[in-house]
């Protein structure tokens, strides 16, 4: 029979009473004729409060025994699904990642899944068990100890899982009913896409957007699993949710998709800067090792032997970068006059595959934010994505505005 | 270096907070230069969490998915252990059941324990590690799924592991500090035991004093495991609680070491049954298939070919009682006049390896609570236990008065 994965997160999985109304959607599918693999996370909350426990025990944590702690949430929803389905008549039985195993690296806390191996649950499926019940986030070391995949790993379980077992579909099932061209609490005119390319998905989640982990998107577009986001509070029909698939399944035909915004960002600049070659990794490399994730990055052209270096980095890390590079100064390894810190910007981004054979999008993009008065402080642009850092005051603003120009609202 | 199994119930490990005070009773025995293996249970309130989300999802559950459930709690505990030993410097590390692997038969929801590999943490032991933190209460059955050992299962862990291990001792840190005489909510002059044999633990486990499970009694006693009953919550010298061994290490000298009582109990009476061979069995073999669990048993001398015969059990199992017996008669397969339930009757039991070798024991019990005005409905007795079922409104003054008449406040 052919195999569908189902991956229910938190919210749909809370309580008994949305346990069951999760259950009744898998029997649904069960009754087309598919055996069904279910991820699930822990209910909403437990995982939160493991990881309270864990910080109030240990805030330099052995991240083998927060894997052994912080897992145990999903097993409980497992069994809770398993005996849900079982008392609506249908064959069902739950998987702990060691039981299936689920092999991963020892990366404890970020493990990568390495291997799944499809025997034992192609097993049961052949005894006439209709649904295989698996607890997503967790896998097993070489060493047999438990690891797990980071926050929000279940959708990585969900689509491993779909390659390993050669899924005709990876659902996931969450609290939004799609992917939108934007946030709909910014842009009331944004709408739910049908479809979206594996790359623009990939910018949206790693630009902010929740409703996927970025791992498993990339899972997903290496493995060509077909992966539909949708609603498990809603009726749903086969043609809900977004299907996240090859650029050539996506049938719409514009410049840009949707548009990203991130709201803590800043803004760092080192003024006059000694330029010399090796200049950059004497900047980046301190800044590396002391955990900024440094994004954008600008160089001024150089005059008279001496360049402005400006770079953007979440606005929570700008303590520890002006930390590294006073440091690294102090040692002599680069020389600055001035380190100035804007904390009042945001991130705008328009992401779209047509991009890459429509020009004129960043001229657009441009030309729109300057009818609305918003100046522009940093560029930068990838081949599917330009981001602008504005004042941030203007995000809501830009978000809408941009939104417009690219008349996203309607259907392509 | 020698090996000591200490376990920590559920109440003494309910928070971060009480964990550390069990960690650092922990780190005494380490300093003391033992190898430890900590057995312990959920946070207090987590596995009754866990049972209610099981009842509320299915009544008639599958006992397999119920144990991947109810056992998680234990995994959180070890892990949260564990990183509070590392925090004290105490080389530690926690395992599942599946781990060790703690391997039991697949009677799900009270397993057995056949086998515990002592290999991977012996193994660890000679690394360095200090301590190994067991997760309790579970166990994987020869298919590869987890079990439990039923309620109190911990204590049986922990016994399981001592006897495994060589153990020199299986300490068992609960919210009470030892085994009393009584109940010292009902005789304030209950006193503590020093030491109480396993034949006498194993008598009053079972009439229901709440110390300890019964199994874990048992195979203390098969595997000759020093038990040592203790509260995690006072300062400990090693003279502290109650020694629980063999007899002959017992120094107390009296024919009874404890007054027990069970509240709830139900005196059911069948008036004039038809006398005839294999009478008994046609009786209680319905009962038993009815899950009632039927305690003492009295058939009276028979007359024209005709008896009474009279049973205790649970109060809660009445209902269920007369329905087997009335259905037994309905089809013919006994006969009786009527059917008498007395549901307010308490038993009471005096417990004591001393009855073995001094006469007089069931007399002055009798002769007790006659002069008190109780009057006895049901006697049972057995080598080293004499029960009598009373009135339920005299159960605390019997207790009392048999406290006083064996003057269990002196120690031997």
């Amino acid at each position: 029979m052919p195999i569908l994965v189902m991956k229910f997160g938190g919210t749909s999985v809370a309580t008994p009473d949305r346990i069951r109304r999760a259950a009744k959607r898998v029997g649904v599918e069960v009754a087309k004729g598919y055996d069904v693999i279910v991820i699930v996370s822990a209910m909403a909350g437990e995982t939160n409060k493991l990881v309270g426990y864990v910080n109030e025990t240990s805030p330099l944590y052995d991240a083998r025994e927060y894997d052994a702690i912080v897992s145990s949430g999903e097993n409980v929803t497992a069994g809770l699904m398993a005996l849900t389905l079982q008392e609506m008549d249908v064959p069902a039985r739950s998987w702990q990642g060691w039981q299936v195993p689920v092999k991963t690296n020892s990366a404890h806390a970020s493990a990568r899944i390495e291997e799944i191996p499809t025997g034992n649950i192609t097993a049961k499926f052949g005894e006439g068990m209709r649904v295989a019940v698996v607890a997503g986030f967790q896998g097993v070391s070489p060493e047999g100890r438990i690891t797990t995949l980071g926050r929000g790993g279940s959708d990585t379980t969900a689509v491993a899982f779909a390659a390993a077992f050669g899924a005709e579909r990876c659902d996931i099932y969450t609290d939004v009913d799609g992917v939108y061209t934007t946030d709909p609490r910014i842009a009331s005119k944004a709408r739910k896409l049908d479809r979206i390319a594996f790359e623009e998905m990939l910018e949206l989640a790693s630009l902010g957007a929740k409703v996927l982990q970025t791992r498993s998107v990339e899972l997903a577009m290496r493995y060509k699993v077909k992966l539909r986001v949708l609603s498990s509070f809603e009726e749903q029909s086969d043609e809900a949710g977004t299907l996240v698939c090859d650029e050539e399944e996506v049938m719409e035909n514009r410049p840009v998709s949707g548009i990203a915004y991130s709201r803590d960002e800043a803004k760092m600049t080192l003024v006059s800067v000694a330029d010399r070659p090796g200049i950059a990794a004497a900047i980046f490399g301190p800044l590396a090792e002391a955990g900024v994730n440094v994004d954008m990055i600008i160089q001024n052209i150089a005059e008279a032997g001496r360049t402005d270096m400006t770079f953007s980095c979440p606005v929570d890390q700008v303590k520890r970068a002006e930390k590294a590079l006073n440091d690294a100064k102090a040692a002599g390894h680069i020389n600055f006059h001035d380190l100035i810190a804007d904390t009042d910007v945001a991130k705008i981004s328009a992401v779209g595959i047509g991009m890459r054979s429509q020009s004129g999008v960043a001229a657009k993009m441009f030309r729109t934010l300057s009818d609305e008065g918003i100046n522009i402080k940093v560029i930068a642009t990838s081949e599917i994505k330009i981001s602008v850092l504005i004042d941030r005051k203007y995000m809501e603003l830009a978000v809408q505005a941009l939104h417009d120009a690219f008349e996203l609202e309607k259907a392509g």
